[in-house]
């Protein structure tokens, strides 16, 4: 297979934005060709991670829309859906796109526009990935998240404010990145005083509704060569399913699609959790951050929380994860976040990420649908 | 890159059905599992190619409850949206994920269940895929048939007997094809007397609403031939966009997107349009297999009707086109149709086509995304 190379990347400010998607999409893919110096008829493959464009906005057919706002037609064009972490299953398209030599220059950008809707009717429309039976008993995603807080909290004798500090820890990264929603400090208290939402999780243990945008621009290793100095490698990526049903799981502290994507990124890669400088894992809710991050091997089952509570998920800590914010502060548009998530990657491998830097060759990021219904992890490393 | 082989295919009854789209899903990807005798366990990527389940249904995430309702968890699932030419996509999807390393047994299952809803219900879900603005001026997808009838008609003197002369011989067709939504002939005059719908196209010139799935399985060439004595090779694929607003074209009576991704599959291929036994062509309209005839290199542009008149792309012509019935009288399930299309060429190469088989070592496919906005080309050939 052709090695895979990251010669550009993107994204747009995440929050309440004004326009439509094809706007967001457009902003993000014009700065992310602009980033690489390639112009848009040099793209063979335009990927458009996005879940819901004709739930929220009644327009589909987005991707060709965005192939004619970038002036990249007749590039091939293909949406990419995978629910929340669509973003991440773009990037395992665009890979693939790359390694099958179907194409030399692919562009990958994930976006979803969320705010014109009422939070409501923007749940409304997450809601309808999970299990029908469940969805008429109420238990949805944050259900879901609250349930298994507590039976890792019960399980792992864990406090109640490790929790908190996987929100404090992604609110203090978010000040310092440009394009997050919220950047502003919250402390151990303000969390823990936060309207109850799915006991035991507060109002600052969920993400955020978002309007965003983020791009990543492929190509094989040998024309990343000819095209810089410094570039970024794709390592290893994987893939990999759980089941629908969230009650079916043997263990609810750990996600089969999180051990078993990881598995795969590491072993494409030939690399372990002891080789990874940097992590994005998908914190839509705190306790996830903390299962992801046991479950791709940084910790132990049941030991990950106190590595957020000793401090070495900071950003000076041994193992700094969601140096961007996370989805907790940087916003979660759905299809925008895992392409985002490899966009901090990207720029902290190549040492471009300002105030938010840490020392790091080599980063994963890790994106998750549903409540773990579906999950993609790639490692990405600076290369020559 | 790999040699890419498919070694299973199914479809379901194509027409009104009961249940959701999963259950759909759920009957062809079993099926083809079963006719390829390969286990679900066996699976690594599965692939759906599905518009809108979303807007028809209300519900997402449909690829994970397949990967639930097959047995194929941990499975790698995505969803793959072009609009109309969804499945085609999914070929391509599929061909890169088994040609790039990343999987070794890929199933592909395009589904879309639309019925249940109205027909406007289900024509604004498809018109969601038009440019805002010529929606708002009502021109629709038969809006643009209908002008590019009337162009092609005007530019090359073609009778209009021409148009109906494709949907007499789909029909025609269709009778031989147990999965076909109709399984009646008609006869030139009542295509000719039909109501009218977007002047000069009448009711026979347009494709149903249907409900239906249609699966393929992939593998590595080697793969395949452990598997069985003779088996499917993707020869070429390819992949193209044209103009998002259709009045930006150039010639109306050419779809640029059909031209470059038949230019891609017939290189990659080493193949041209003399080589190719047998076609199966996205007449959502009369007047789009005709395109597609002269666009793949069939004939001359603006002599594609006179074959359609002389019988040459009739079951016993020359250049047979549609032997499944075509989107006409098998139906045009979004998601299912490009899948479909590819079963037919599998079943036709295989020799297993039973009383619609022609004689045929070669075959192409090509699923064209609204009004051309986005097309696949696939062919394949049977190999040992």
């Amino acid at each position: 297979m052709t090695d895979v190379a990251v010669i550009g990347a993107s994204m747009t400010r995440f929050g309440e934005r004004d326009g439509w998607v094809r706007d967001l999409l457009a902003e993000a893919g014009g700065a992310c060709l602009d980033d690489a110096g390639v112009s848009p008829d040099a793209v063979d493959h335009l990927y458009v991670s996005n879940m819901a464009s004709g739930e929220f906005e009644g327009q589909t057919g987005v991707p060709n829309m965005l192939a004619h706002d970038l002036g990249a037609v007749p590039a091939y064009t293909q949406r990419v859906d995978q629910t929340s972490s669509s973003g991440g299953a773009g990037i395992y398209a665009a890979w693939q796109s790359v390694a099958s030599g179907a194409s030399d220059m692919t562009l990958l950008v994930g976006g979803e526009k969320m705010t014109h809707r009422t939070t409501g009717e923007a749940t409304d429309v997450i809601a309808s990935l999970t299990h029908p039976v469940e969805y008429k008993h109420g238990v949805t995603l944050p259900s879901f998240a609250g349930l298994t807080a507590r039976a890792y909290l019960t399980e792992y004798d864990a406090p109640r404010e490790a929790l908190a500090e996987v929100a404090v820890k992604n609110h203090r990264n978010g000040v310092d990145n440009p394009h997050a929603q919220f950047r502003k400090e919250i402390d151990t208290e303000t969390a823990l005083d936060s309207p109850m939402v799915a006991d035991p999780l507060r109002l600052y243990d969920f993400c955020p509704i978002t309007d965003g945008s983020a791009a990543l621009l492929f190509c094989p290793v040998e024309v990343a060569r000819e095209h810089a100095d410094q570039f970024v490698r794709v390592a290893g990526v994987g893939g990999a399913t759980d089941t629908h049903v969230v009650h079916e799981r043997a263990d609810p502290t750990t996600m089969g699609g999180v051990v078993e994507s990881g598995r795969q990124a590491y072993e494409t890669a030939g690399y372990g959790p002891e080789d990874v400088d940097v992590a994005e894992l998908h914190d839509m809710f705190t306790i996830l951050e903390l299962l992801q991050y046991e479950d791709l091997g940084f910790a132990d089952k049941g030991a990950g929380w106190e590595d957020a509570v000793e401090g070495v998920t900071a950003r000076d800590g041994a193992m700094p994860v969601n140096t961007s914010g996370g989805l907790k502060s940087k916003g979660h548009p759905l299809g925008a976040s895992g392409v985002a998530q490899g966009y901090e990657i990207y720029k902290q491998v190549l040492g471009e990420a300002g105030k938010r830097q840490v020392e790091a060759d080599v980063g994963l990021a890790c994106n998750v649908g549903g409540f773990g219904n579906c999950v993609t992890t790639a490692i990405l490393e600076v290369a020559e």
